[in-house]
């Protein structure tokens, strides 16, 4: 019998902490879209300075993060965005920053490590006064950590080549931070570095960091004044929004300090799975909280398994085991471990909220 | 000196109540993107009973519940909506269903009640079969209240008139009912009747009703699960959303009640604008909580005064007064009323929290 | 026995004169989409040059001029363009500039002289610094002649008035000038005077011209450089595109004298009509090439019967009379005289070429 | 001293026969957008009848024949497409697909024989049922023969598998055949059969078959109906189009022979180019009538040399070699060998037509 329910789907499935309840029970607001909820004005201008950025502002999900950015640097139609095409913007947000956006992704191979090399990035370039039949780059996108390749970690040094090839081109940078701060522990380099070369950030509080609702995007206040109005387009405007950025200012306090401990456990486990026989997991590139061997998009033939300690792990099952990725789910599920299947064919992934 | 700030900007500027901040402090969440919130989906399905719908989603603002709407029921390439010349979503929504959605919006001319000629929205139905230069109507939308033009009520009867045109035409009916409650309150009709012919309807907790924030759209199953993964598109997919929900259910369950007594103010207020010297204000069109004497469109040429008892009401300035809109603003600031300048030129509005 | 078919569907049925096709069989070609066609070349700069504008492009269509250059001047996401409710845009080019475009429309009511009142624009009119819920008003489009209300001409005094508002908001001004040499030659002012006030016109050829294909927009040489890119996008980019040019060339050097004798036609057409038992013609409003009563969009309970003198003449059926459009359509066919059932319901319209 | 200027720059440059120009002057025309012209109608069912399919439609370009086909198939909003990460429609056509139609490309590794892996492929698919944050996999592209690697053809067992895989997953194919009539001449495969699993194909007229414009595209009746509206959203729909067509019929009868010796030909100056010291050429690579040694976009640091016999064909300039390929374009102009520059940094591309 099951007495412990460990939910392992994903690391999005925190609970909020009493702390947190606490700030919301008694947080300041007023209307954010008449004027500005000081709740929310606090918990933006906070986070644009711990980013080393003008302004902030609050969106409801990363996705929302990431496509306002998209959009607002992408503004005139014809415009192209270079992205790696392993990342999530073009992996798993819909699709939206061209469905609802018009923007035309090119993306460019994610290399192992969540880099694109810098030559390709500068061939996959076209210049407004180029050829008559290319649309004109207006952005590059980087994620940092880089989830589909497994939570590495980009340098500053990389970044900032980067952002000084995006600038000689006349091109914006962005950099989707939904665990900008697991990088910045592993790599003990401040936050506000990683970003540095970054025109806009988008940083999620409620992945890692616990809060229940929502990531800010920071850049110059110019940037933070469009995302404001197409937020309000997009339906992404909130009222009494203080209740939400309350609660997210306390996981920003209390849970970056714990993510040094959540990169440890993802070690441990991946170094127990890899002993399990049948498993296999690349114990060395685990760099933050995710494991994962190589591509998502070149692993149809094979099952993948993620396991997340709070985040993400992925291992693989060898071909040829007797264990199958179905028989796993619902082996775990008997023992009370909730886990997701998930991926293009027929492969799982689990994970584990912080205990 | 000022002893008592009044803020008369919006209707939705409301503070939430204790027993709101308590409901949120103890709320049950869980992750609503992954799999379902509990508190979301109780508050989902109640507001789907409600409105005598099959499901509900919830979403962070009005906007996007008609955005939302909207492109579901336009999505296939080419569709055009019919809608108010003077409706909300055509004119205070950034123009979103265009800009984002790539709707073409055919706006039928609203009369000072708020409905269109029935013959005049069939007049601008374009058959899908027609001819090779016309868009396919998809999409018929009514608003109810109809806030511009001062929050008159549709009927019941006029609305499944509407409905009945948009089944023998194969079209859709969408209600962006903001203020459904009001329109029900003032009409002494049941909600759910009032949308009986609608296969959506929009309904916002954050407005009379005082909820911190968001709104609701409900429908059939299959509109709520496209509507579902658009939201996630737009970014609207929010984690453990259960705590703005569990706020959001304390106004449905306490503040319908309250909505006439804010009709009455209203008319109370109106009533005594009117007696002001120089200002002019249609007392007899005050249905619900909104005053306006004619379409804001055509006003270019008036001063509009926007008062609001929990809500808007609106009235002129007489042409030749010696008061004018910035006078006026100065003046009621100095006595801790808080008002906005709106409109294309000059105009000014004021609005009243309940009291 | 019918001897001799009149074909009195469109303006558009034109057959190209022995000219046209003798210039088509000796045009002088290369490759436009590489470098530049010669006879495109010639053409371009040419009608560039009658309108008084910097430069010129080839377009495949009315319909395509007009899209490109809403696109050109709204390039810039959550743009709206202010533009008559009636107008051949809005009305009977899909809904393309925001289907394909993402362009937000703010009609406004057209005046039965296919005016809007310059009060009505300027309400309309959004400021980009304005309210949040706004789009940004980027773009004033004319009709000259307007179709849809009946050929009527803009004088010069009003589209430079309309010119001087747009420069005082800083928005641009296109006029569709589909049929800008029939509104020139019935007011007796150059084409360029009547355009002067205008960032760009789209000139169509293959309507009264009777060119097989085309049209010319023109405007400033920043303005054809995007519109030049933009047309490879919606692929309108031809290659050896001068044989279309060279017999377009001739259109617009032989026909443009023939207007004059088409708008008398017109004249004696809508007499004819008028004095025929249950027909009735608003002869006086013919000021060109087309009489129509009153609003298409209005007109959902009449019969419209459509007649054209190498454009259209538009005429009610009496209602109550024995005629019906279908009886007539009928009679008329059996007669060899080819007409079109048009409309929202079930009107009529036929046209005649030049005979 | 020149005297006999060549014309390298592409094989679009051709200049129509006294065949193309005599069938112009004599060609039936009529009204397309209202009814049908003859000579278009004629043109369209041959080559429809020519691919084994339904029916077909001419459009302006191989750029809107792609637009069009990419459209109609993925008309929902969210509709993603998979196609070669090197091919035409991702990096030549302005990213019309996502700008003006919102789609959503899914690239998918190129080989360099044109393929893309069948595993890659399925591997993107994404189920319309599946993960909330997936776009709806929806269109299927190839392109044949495949420009960008060297003009390589695919086999029909191959597309036939493309075709399996879409239609066991309820997806559609469309194939880019601008140059299909080489391919099928190249493998001496019929051309029907090549495209047999395709739901749609764009053909093009105008490149190696030398017609001076144009397009057609075919597929299923419906689909045709579809395709017919949206090319006049476009602005594509042309009035007396039989002129164009006429010519275009006389490339189809006249110039598929002629393909056969243009392949001859490429293979000629493939061998004598790579005999030039300095210079290289994949000549076992030259199928058809384009030699490319390798992909364009992994090709940035590379001088790259186009050269065309009525088609294309690339080689490298070794690198430390004292030729340029600046140094080169001048000599070949002082020779009146037209070339043009091209690719991401300073490459060059050189044409010729059939002489």
């Amino acid at each position: 019998m099951v007495t412990k329910r460990v939910d392992l789907r994903s690391d999005t499935v925190t609970k909020p902490t009493e702390a947190m309840r606490a700030a919301m029970a008694t947080a300041e607001v007023d209307d954010d879209v008449l004027g500005a909820d000081p709740t929310a004005a606090r918990l933006e201008s906070g986070v644009a300075k711990i980013m080393g950025k003008e302004a902030g502002l609050f969106v409801a999900s990363g996705t929302m993060g990431n496509l306002i950015s998209v959009l607002v640097h992408c503004d005139i139609r014809g415009s192209e965005v270079i992205l790696g095409d392993n990342c999530h913007i073009h992996i798993y947000e819909n699709g939206g920053i061209s469905t609802i956006g018009g923007v035309h992704p090119r993306p460019v191979k994610n290399n192992d490590d969540g880099t694109m090399d810098i030559g390709l990035i500068e061939a996959a370039i076209r210049d407004p006064r180029g050829e008559i039949v290319y649309p004109t780059t207006r952005l590059i996108c980087l994620e940092n950590s880089h989830a589909n390749t497994g939570g590495r970690c980009l340098s500053a040094e990389y970044t900032d080549k980067v952002g000084e090839l995006a600038k000689k081109h006349g091109l914006k940078l962005h950099i989707d931070g939904a665990r900008i701060f697991n990088a910045s522990v592993a790599l003990g380099v401040p936050v506000n570095r990683l970003v540095q070369a970054a025109d806009s950030v988008s940083v999620c509080l409620s992945k890692g960091l616990g809060a229940p609702v929502g990531s800010v995007i920071v850049g110059s206040k110019s940037f933070i004044s469009k995302a404001r109005r197409l937020r309000k387009t997009l339906g992404g405007g909130m009222r009494q929004l203080g209740f939400i950025c309350a609660a997210a200012f306390v996981a920003l306090k209390e849970n970056v300090a714990k993510l040094e401990g959540d990169h440890k456990k993802a070690k441990v486990l991946a170094e127990g799975l890899n002993q399990i026989k049948g498993l296999r997991v690349n114990v060395a590139a685990v760099e933050t909280n995710i494991v994962k061997n190589h591509f998502y998009q070149l692993d149809y033939h094979a099952y993948i398994l993620h396991v997340t300690v709070f985040h993400q792990i992925f291992f693989d099952i060898v071909e040829g085991s007797k264990i199958t990725a179905e028989k796993l789910y619902k082996k775990l599920e008997e023992h009370g471990v909730l886990v997701m299947l998930e991926g293009p064919l027929r492969s799982v992934s689990v994970s584990n909220i912080r205990v």
